[in-house]
């Protein structure tokens, strides 16, 4: 079910994107994802995000975060002989408080960290919200181990 | 040997990422690549390039090009028990016709292509020049085969 928190999330992240200089078709801003993990608490728990290409071997998305929005802390599992999926995060405006291991690295516009298959992390924008740019092998969302059982990812615009 | 025009060379694709907001850290601006491909030609044959991560699995890249400046015609070669690496060029800004299987495909701002790995392909960027995105499976520059036997893939700023 759609609801109108979900289609301003979308056109958030289309302005946010666009504020980047980042250009989209309209099919692409038609097809940003919106998740607030199943917990109905979109600005504070959620992600929005436009995958440009994930094939069967590399995937690059872009992320939007709405200021001070979370995606909790989660895992990529191995699957098909794989490891899971590696992933780069490349900060390209606001800030990413990025958890991983125990640790907080936070990045700026122009940073980047890579995180291993199978690890623990989670990520929370700053006071600006953020935009990432998300480099990876191939991504299966649907395999995501989160931490907390009550989480979901689910797409709360399909 | 590191010519003027090289020098030129990487702060033209400087220039070019950050007219596409795309923000660079000091280091990376000082790690843009220039080839001429040897041909010593290098506005009319040549790349201007900064990879962003390239791991064992993926690489990403941005890849910036003069006015009418070419990149000849090459494959990227099975290697590792690799079918060879795959592609997707995203259109930043300006516009770029790429060559492949005897087809011109024009990509303009926000349009992107895939191009399947061990499959001959070049590009020439439109008379703006032209900034892409290149989203791929691991990158081994060291294995392009090009068609013209003059053409290597040298970085004349190493």
């Amino acid at each position: 079910m759609i609801g109108p928190a979900d289609l301003e999330a979308r056109a958030y992240a289309a302005a946010q994107l666009a504020a980047c200089g980042i250009v989209l078709t309209e099919a692409e801003r038609a097809a940003i994802e919106v998740t607030d993990f199943g917990l109905s608490r979109l600005r504070e728990t959620g992600l929005q995000l436009l995958v440009y290409v994930n094939t069967d071997r590399y995937c690059a998305k872009e992320l939007v975060l709405y200021p001070g929005q979370t995606c909790p802390e989660h895992r990529h599992p191995p699957f098909d002989g794989t490891p899971g999926k590696e992933e780069t995060f490349r900060c390209r405006r606001g800030l990413v408080h990025l958890h991983i291991g125990g640790k907080e690295i936070v990045l700026g516009p122009g940073e980047q960290c890579t995180i291993p298959p199978d690890t623990l992390h989670g990520f929370r924008a700053g006071p600006e919200g953020a935009v990432v740019s998300e480099f990876s092998s191939t991504s299966r969302d649907d395999l995501d181990v989160f931490t907390d059982p009550a989480v979901r990812r689910v797409d709360t615009l399909s």
